[in-house]
């Protein structure tokens, strides 16, 4: 049978378990990537499982979210993961290096490897023609000490490309079509294949804008094919050797099947607060803004800034915004210098930002409340620009830059200027000054890494009590992000190595007083969707730390619900959606002999003491999953198996 | 008689009095400059004063301070200054445009004009030959209202510069050096005046570095003559039609006079954390850094940067440094940029940050706590950084960059490399894309300045009372700095337009429950210098909000004591420094029969009730600062004022 990439990418690294949709299979793991938001953690969890030394090919652990460094919290985190790096043979990008997809990509990335990372957005990658994906932090970890990724087989979604771009349109428009077309929980359980003639019109970079946005889907993640594009983009990076080519074969199937004509799209817009709120751009024109910002990992590439710098040379943004650039890596603003564009940038009223993740996460250049700001971001779920009541907007830099000098929303069409192709060097300004290289592992063994005040140890889980008799203490709509659940921004971040702490801020954007109710056991109720978006555990632990024991949703997106399974959350489904309906908040739910129940069937029981009715719930969790749910957590969980064996 | 050129330039602005040294003076005033973090308060003031238009020839609002953008409120501000701006007739010069003090030099500063600005380093404009000096928010409205400056006439102190500098040895080592001869009140009531033949080594930007720090001198503020050095930067301005010559007289005379022998300088340092306590680099050679930051108005000229990009060209800076760069103004950075530097700076691994302030005022890039920061910045008083436990050292560019290579501090002498000598470009790039020009007046006055939730009104202030029995509920040591009294930083900062907010912030660095314990009139003793530093109103009206009407301290630094004046807290110096002494914390203090003892003398009686002895203590108010005091501050007496002459 001709066989897409997708397949062969798993087929290569199958360890467990036969490649049928929805068995759980195991992959084997060779490379890994973290940031900081997510990996004290993980370096926390390396601790916790006694590694001695990095078992991957490459492990590499990125500083580019908590960049602001308002006090000695955000300094003294680096300083922790660098002398982590080095105690255990990972790789350290230090802080302002760069966002860490393009710069795994440029610096990394290798073709028909696969690659598990602690930031949902890992799926980046997948331009390369890697499978990479995007989990919690704790199977990073795991990774790291050499253990396989286990998942569910996903569907294979072929989305075939034909045609070519129009002018003005670019690759963000493409996911922005796929968002429009599908949705925030399209993707779900699904790992998306783009093939087809329309891919000829899309360098590398342009795959990384669809593949990185393919988590906005909900996808496991999105391949591309390795091809000329991308041995054209690692000659630039000087690294042709590391190429390998990976393609479908000719007449590949799939198990879902969509077509985009690339030459019938248009500029495209998603609208507040969601990234599947996706409208024409000329349908908003005419809306005034104060904010336009280009970068973020959604739309990093040399290309991106060129365009706007080509589009803004010798004119300057209006005086009523902020025109915000913040190269996502220092190779592409050594580029963008070299090439003159930073100075068109700056002339044009540009402020431009040190590279690194800044407003994508709340850190730095929240909008004022109410005043739509442009973005070509990844994502706009409310208040994660930082600001409660925002207004933000995502689309491609075409159209941020044509509103930025307009200060209204803009169709880049409008422009009376031809639209700019920007001469991109043969050659990327490599440069590894801010890479620090693994510690030879002898050297290694002597390093303690430094723990600052602000880093906590991982908090103590208990196991699964045989009965749960809890209080409903939130009951959420659909397409809860993990945003809402354990906030990023300015505030809340630095606490991100301080569970305590963090745990404090634990769906105060759903209900302020929550992290005051919760100090006892309890059960939360959730909608369609449940924790889509970024794959901080944080959104598991923090929560788990004040005592939630049961989430009940009707569905869940897939990395937070291995991260509740992880930290020994048991994550239930129900059997008839409509028993959501029934259950109000301050419910009290029984669940009874639980370890047994889990065990035993993928069905069970639970009561409403309150209003007096049973109804049946799912779980979906491997044996293996049971075990670690029941220890009260993998990490428990491989302590008694470490204590026993040594028993 | 020979007249020095500070003496000409009062002569040349002196509206009332005499220039006699101790004697109340007036100021003509052409022109004013404010950034954000005293600018909101400077227009709700110009709003309390019902200003029209303002007055001045040109009048300028900067934003620099506040551009972290956590949350909306930064944004909101900078939205309000901005529509306020262009209903009172003020330039606005936008959010990452440029540190207020480099930018003004470059496009609006003129020899010979007199400028008030609510910032203490508003001196640097001194390098033009400018009569510029920092006073509060209050005295700068009222200065765009078109009111004269009144101050006391100061000492004139001469200091003769001879030779030239030696290699590796700059303008802040100058300034470092005066600052090791006379400590941070060395200042006190005097303008310096540079002279002599070692000017002829010094650039304009040079002499910014110089008199920028005049203000840590605790000076009123620091003159260098407008001679072809500065015709020379006006030039590259194009702006060589805003040149005159203003010089002293040969042989003039000075109150005070002092002598630098510039070749017998070696590189200095200001060790944690006050900047008087300078000793050479050579001393303390080879202790451990963490960050080196280059950047702030105190050495912000093209030349500190391109020292720093051709001392790290083709080199990269330690694993264990955070190499920070914060170019001061646009221009500089596109400057650099053409220059080549931008690219040697990025490639040496250099986190390169929006123009700004940044962690000069602690808004970012805090360090770890304990961890040595090297920084060409004005002033490290403690937790200034943003980090409580922080160790600050004040340097040139050249000695942190040669420590940034090393990991370690480093004399720069040690370099194996030629002293670098950067051509600079004849011509500046000059742009004004994010100066936002007033609004022509009739337009003017259809604006609505825009106030978001964060932006308060000016609190009432109510008058003296006639009798104040009142506990002294702070009793501080020396050189306390209005830092301590009302912090900046990334926390504090977002309220600066909010004073009921803000004033939970105050003295918390002394105290942390001061807030809590001052909700009655109290008073607060101080040492000598009390109120050094910044020129915050904030650090007066927001203890004022809280009850403090009375300070009595051994001396107040200048621009403190006259805030105190404008809102109405008595300022009270011991008549015997001894029986600051004899007063402790808790004490109740009894002044009576207030408005005639302040109006019939410059002496007062205190009784320290709780230890039953009296002392006698001194104000230095003019007239017309004791009907302000009386009032409860110059506002609630100008509308009182207004009132009259309406009836």
């Amino acid at each position: 049978m001709a066989r897409n990439l997708a397949h062969k990418l798993i087929a290569s690294h199958l360890v467990e378990g036969e490649m049928s949709v929805g068995e759980p299979i195991g992959l084997s793991i060779e490379q890994t990537l973290t940031q900081d938001a997510t990996g004290t953690l993980v370096m926390q969890e390396l601790e916790s499982l006694q590694l001695d030394q990095a078992r991957t090919e490459c492990s590499v652990q990125y500083v580019d979210h908590n960049l602001l460094q308002a006090d000695e919290r955000n300094a003294e985190d680096h300083e922790y993961l660098r002398t982590a790096c080095q105690r255990y043979g990972i790789w350290f990008s230090k802080p302002g290096n760069g966002v860490s997809h393009p710069t795994h990509m440029q610096r990394f990335g290798i073709p028909g490897k696969a690659m598990v990372g602690s930031d949902s957005h890992t799926c980046a990658a997948g331009s390369l023609g890697m499978l990479a994906i995007g989990v919690g932090g704790l199977e990073v970890a795991l990774a790291i000490a050499g253990e396989p990724l286990r998942i569910r087989m996903p569907q294979i979604w072929g989305v075939r490309l034909t045609g070519e771009l129009p002018e003005w349109v670019s690759a963000k428009d493409v996911i922005l079509e796929m968002l429009r077309r599908h949705g925030v929980s399209g993707g779900v359980n699904r790992i998306i294949e783009y093939h087809g003639p329309g891919l000829a019109d899309l360098s590398a970079m342009d795959r990384h804008v669809i593949a990185n946005m393919g988590a906005e889907l909900g996808a496991t993640t999105t391949v591309f094919p390795a091809d000329d594009a991308v041995r054209g983009f690692l000659r630039a990076e000087g690294r042709e050797h590391d190429f390998e080519e990976w393609q479908a074969d000719p007449e590949a199937e799939y198990d879902v099947t969509d077509e985009i004509d690339l030459s019938a799209l248009e500029p495209l817009i998603a609208k507040p607060s969601a990234p599947d709120k996706v409208v024409p751009v000329r349908e908003v024109a005419g809306e005034p803004i104060g904010q336009a910002v280009i970068g973020s990992s959604a739309n990093p590439g040399l290309r991106d800034f060129a365009i706007a710098a080509a589009m803004v040379h010798d004119r300057h943004s209006a005086h009523t915004v902020s025109f915000d650039v913040n190269p996502t890596s220092r190779e592409i603003l050594s580029d963008l210098t070299k090439m003159g564009a930073t100075f068109d940038l700056i002339a044009a009223g540009a402020r431009i930002h040190q590279s690194g993740c800044m407003g994508c996460i709340g850190m730095g250049q929240a909008p004022a409340s109410g005043t739509n700001s442009l973005r070509t971001f990844p994502r706009n779920f409310p208040g994660r620009s930082g600001t409660p009541e925002d207004s933000v907007w995502l689309c491609s830099p075409e159209t941020a830059t044509a509103s930025a000098l307009t200060g209204v929303i803009t169709d880049p069409r409008e422009s009376d200027r031809a639209y700019p192709k920007p001469d991109l060097p043969a050659q990327a300004s490599i440069n590894t000054a801010m890479l620090v290289p693994p510690e030879a592992a002898e050297r290694a063994r002597q390093i303690e890494p430094v723990k600052g005040s602000n880093i906590s140890a991982l908090p103590e889980l208990d196991p699964l009590p045989t009965r749960i008799e809890a209080p409903v203490l939130l009951k959420t709509g659909d397409d809860v992000s993990t945003d809402e659940i354990s906030p990023a921004g300015a505030r809340a971040l630095p606490y991100r190595s301080n569970i305590p702490k963090l745990a404090e801020f634990s769906f105060t954007r759903l209900d302020q007083h929550y992290p005051q109710r919760a100090r006892e056991p309890h059960v939360v109720v959730g909608g369609e969707n449940y924790g889509q978006g970024s794959s901080r555990e944080h959104a598991a632990i923090a929560p788990r730390y004040l005592g939630l024991r049961v989430v009940i949703a009707k569905s869940f997106a897939r990395i937070h619900w291995q991260n509740l399974a992880n930290f020994g959350i048991v994550a239930l489904t129900f059997a008839d959606p409509a028993d959501y309906d029934a259950i109000e908040r301050d419910d009290v739910l029984v669940l009874e002999n639980l370890p047994e129940a889990l065990r035993s069937g993928t069905e069970l029981d639970v009561r409403d003491e309150t209003r007096g009715f049973r109804f049946r719930a799912r779980h979906a969790l491997s044996n293996d999953q049971v075990e670690s749910v029941v220890a009260g957590g993998v990490i428990p969980r491989l302590a008694a198996e470490r204590a026993s064996s040594q028993r």
